[in-house]
């Protein structure tokens, strides 16, 4: 079998960087114990291996479809919602009182990670119906907990989340899915959402969607917005179940993840969608963003791991592949000697180092961002805040650095594959297919860059960014306990006195009212910033392998931890000098894209 | 129809920035004036929204596919392939005297990008038949040229090239297909070709193969190679034609242009597959690079082509897509008001100019490029060979930097269609896969990479250099020539040196013989040469546009012209900066891809 992820590295990420076992003496999670995750990451491994991995590439030939109002989707969703189910997936990190196991988040992210390199698309019917019924568990009166998680948690129930129409967009402020009271207490629905991943198919028998809508007379804009649970069937009174006028109206044929269904659908075409309130009346937002910042890291995840299958498979025929011969001192090669294999080329070990750096420093980033969700729901309040705030200001990178840069490492990985990367024969055509998805998934770029330099970065008057400069400080001050590490160490440090100083120029514009100037260019912050947080995963994990190789407590062989010093280094050479070019297009003095300097200019 | 291509920047680029007029003065184009440019132009893009745009879609929902030995194409390649030889377009660069028009070659290929970014896939056919042809007519006897070139330049018969194997890959020193030679003058050809471009299909009733082979006993490497004709069938004594034992073995699926076969060919199998000697015994390479360079320069207009239609897609998208509200003053926004197109939000507007910055900039090198291959055939020794230099060093640059950075451009495209841009309904996601061959046809990344740094920049003691580096000064010269444009050619004159600079450091590695360590990282320096490279063109077109606003001469209107500086100034704020990144990683001092230092550390 070809190799898609490296275990290794998730348990160092685990264990030696990010200390998962202080998780175990919390009282949430004392039921588990270092041996308890392991095996846990085992079997999801192994799972992986049979039931996930060989089904990837016949899912994408036999893409989802929609056929007499129906979707049909690849056979094997149903064992691996029937897996997830039976498992215990699906509600892994639910309480245990509504059926969960209390499984600590980062445990539940790594063992998702695995299952997605091995199978990003038919993974996500799973993923997300854990997320619906998280919304519930959350938000929902008892009863309606009771009335539909149970059937998600054991996979009988699809969940979706339905937040897109077609004349809104990214725009929620313009939805019109309206919600009117019926006398019963639930509401009627009517509206059309679009990009319902996981929406309708043949393996479930009921969708419970959750939906954001207007209640009749709700305020303009996003403070008018509800959400609401709308099944697709419904409980009739004599307890059957009964449609609840949820339409299916087609299926999106897409580039990638062709096995992850992306359906339209339409509530209340008879006016007969019965919708119950979650949460408070128009602070449906509010609530779908505990959601959706989940749904963020997962997505990166999901890039993520795209990127570590593509590297391991590029890493596999690089190694294997015969082709041309090394250049010796002088420029001469030796025609003589057999082809060398194409890893010993500079310029493609530079593509298998910069697919290493970038998939390997957004694992290592997402780790944290789940880990800094366990922590961010115990312990005292200041802590709480504490690692709530990094979890903000992280979560817009955590989701779309693995999704930009990921698709540059796949790219990269596909030109090591020469023609071949190009032949479908090869996974790599697939890889890069699949991951142009993410920077498009749960807000785009440009919503997720919005949200990092309008919003994150300067919450509670900077706070979080504080907290964030604080913790990289931490690091590249362990980092200097060796004197080897110095020098990198310096150089993040310098970049992250860059980076201050271009946000200080850029807050310039936003305390003088220009709001718009302030955030133009915010996809290039998000780009210099991003580089700067995937430099401090490497800091940090470069540092804990030379503490490793100095004390010889080497659980994973010399090779290992040489190999994240080495990249440490790849990255820092070739990867963070682009920072430099970042802020001098911030601090550059011309507004090229604001309305008011290229009305006529763009032909 | 959708938009795809903005004819006046054609015009704006031969006649007002190139002067292609100049051509007409030569004895070989005095048939020739503006007026019948423009008429073929326009003849042309007629042809392109009738037939070859509407198939554009089409063929890429029915590949091509080998079944029972043979290859099916769509029934459209019949219409086109019949039309580029009645029309003369195959032949069209060609003498008078075997049956050509004696076209400049950058009018030829000004026609071709219109073709090409009305539909890149479909183009190639004939594209291909005329570089094999100009291969015989070039390199081959008079008796081989009567043999084939008449029905290729009609479009009875296709043309290949046919380089790759294998085993080998891009190592051409590594072929093995062999050349016997028979009693009667021809060579008994044996061996296997992959990745053969329009190498079979129903529509042409013969093919005719330009094969690289080893004659027995030839020496080792690329100096033991030669060239034949071997045509798919050959005349039987009788006059008819029988087969030529060429084999069609299959046809690699690909993830895109999947209009234009791929094919696998075995040579030979029953020892019966006849070839003739094209040019000198064992010098096959040099006469092959003779149309690699033609092809290079194709490759980098497919990109740019696509670049162009992706631009013009999203563009025509983005005014017509209404979505969200623009910020004003403070921060807030106005939801009473109704939606804004999405092209008034900063970040949509960077990515079209994004977008028309590198599909623009890339057009307009390659125009220059063919211009260059014009004038290197005509005029004093000194000046052709001035000409040629010149060529010599564009030529890996006009073919990576639309393939590379045009990748980069139609992505910033699908992305402005949001989650539409990933559907199959919508253009971009076809120029996203279809882009990404072109890194890899004809000559790697790596490959150009290599023969940039390794061999252009250093030829005749950096004579090419020197003269480019002229090239570029004197168009400083001229924007200088505005106040407005003088902080531009100041960034392009700091840029110039800045590469002058890099270059010196890593001349050091080669000259005291690290040859490998030189060329490590040869793809980071064209990266930085190319940004440079753009640069010029833009300041160059941009001190055109500020001469026709000044004098008043604005053939194509204000706005034309005022874009094409404000996209300059975009270049110089957004992708100029770059450089000082591949600066940075060029003269970093660690060596950190060669295989001495990284034996173990890739896990």
């Amino acid at each position: 079998m070809a190799q898609y992820i490296d275990m290794d590295n998730v348990r160092f990420l685990l264990h030696e960087v990010l200390n998962v076992e202080q998780l175990c003496t919390l009282d949430r999670h004392k039921d588990y114990d270092k041996a308890a995750f392991d095996l846990l990451l085992e079997s999801t491994k192994t799972y992986a291996d049979n039931m996930l991995y060989p089904v990837f590439k016949a899912a994408d030939e036999d893409p989802a479809r929609y056929e007499d109002g129906k979707i049909y989707v690849h056979p094997s969703v149903e064992k691996i919602i029937r897996h997830a189910g039976e498992s215990g997936a699906i509600g892994a990190t639910f309480d245990y009182e509504v059926g969960g196991m209390q499984l600590p988040h980062i445990i539940y992210a790594a063992m998702s990670h695995i299952a997605q390199s091995a199978n990003n698309s038919l993974t996500g019917y799973a993923g997300l119906t854990s997320g619906a019924a998280n919304l519930i568990v959350t938000f929902g009166t008892p009863e309606l907990i009771e009335r539909f998680t149970p059937k998600m948690i054991s996979g009988d129930w699809g969940g979706t989340m339905c937040l897109t129409e077609p004349q809104a967009g990214s725009s929620l402020s313009d939805i019109t899915t309206y919600a009117s009271p019926n006398e019963d207490g639930s509401y009627n629905i009517k509206g059309q959402k679009i990009f319902i991943s996981g929406g309708d198919h043949e393996y479930c028998e009921n969708f419970v969607h959750l939906v954001l809508a207007r209640i009749d007379g709700a305020p303009v804009g996003t403070k008018g917005i509800s959400l609401f649970v709308v099944p697709k069937m419904r409980k009739a009174a004599d307890g059957s179940l009964e449609s609840n006028d949820v339409l299916t109206a087609g299926d999106f044929q897409k580039l990638g993840q062709k096995g992850y269904c992306t359906t339209h659908l339409v509530f209340g075409e008879k006016n007969d969608s019965k919708g119950w309130l979650v949460g408070p009346m128009h602070k449906g937002l509010k609530c779908m963003f505990q959601m959706m910042n989940g749904a963020r890291i997962d997505v990166g995840f999901m890039a993520a791991s795209i990127a570590t299958a593509a590297y391991h498979a590029s890493l596999q025929y690089a190694k294997e592949r015969p082709q041309g011969r090394r250049i010796l001192e002088g420029g001469q090669k030796n025609l003589e000697a057999e082809q060398t294999t194409i890893i010993n080329h500079p310029d493609v070990k530079r593509m298998l180092f910069l697919q290493k750096a970038i998939a390997e420093g957004s694992v290592s980033l997402l780790l944290q961002a789940s880990l800094l969700h366990d922590l961010s729901t115990v312990g005292s309040e200041e802590d709480r805040e504490h690692y709530h705030d990094l979890l903000e200001i992280l979560t817009p990178i955590a989701k779309t650095y693995p999704s930009e840069v990921g698709r540059t490492a796949v790219n990269a990985g596909l030109q090591i594959y020469g023609g071949y990367g190009f032949c479908k024969e090869f996974p790599l055509e697939q890889y890069y297919r699949d991951i142009r998805i993410m920077s498009l998934y749960e807000g785009t770029t440009g919503i997720q860059s919005l949200d990092l330099l309008g919003r994150k970065v300067t919450m509670k008057n900077g706070q979080a960014m504080r907290v964030l400069t604080k913790e990289i400080i931490k690091d590249i001050k362990a980092a200097t306990n060796y004197d080897d590490l110095k020098p990198y160490a310096n150089s993040l440090s310098v970049a992250s006195k860059t980076l201050e100083q271009t946000l200080m120029h850029l807050l310039q514009f936003a305390m003088s009212g220009k709001h718009e100037r302030f955030i133009a260019d915010a996809n290039i912050f998000m780009e210099m910033m991003s580089n700067i947080v995937i430099g401090w995963q490497w800091l940090r994990m470069a540092t804990v392998a030379k503490t490793a190789m100095v004390t010889g407590k080497m659980e994973f062989g010399e090779a290992f931890y040489a190999s994240k010093i080495h990249t440490m280094k790849f990255y820092f050479k070739y990867e963070l000098p682009k920072i430099a070019a970042c802020q001098a297009t911030l601090m550059h003095a011309e507004a090229l894209t604001l309305k008011e300097e290229t009305e006529s200019v763009l032909v």
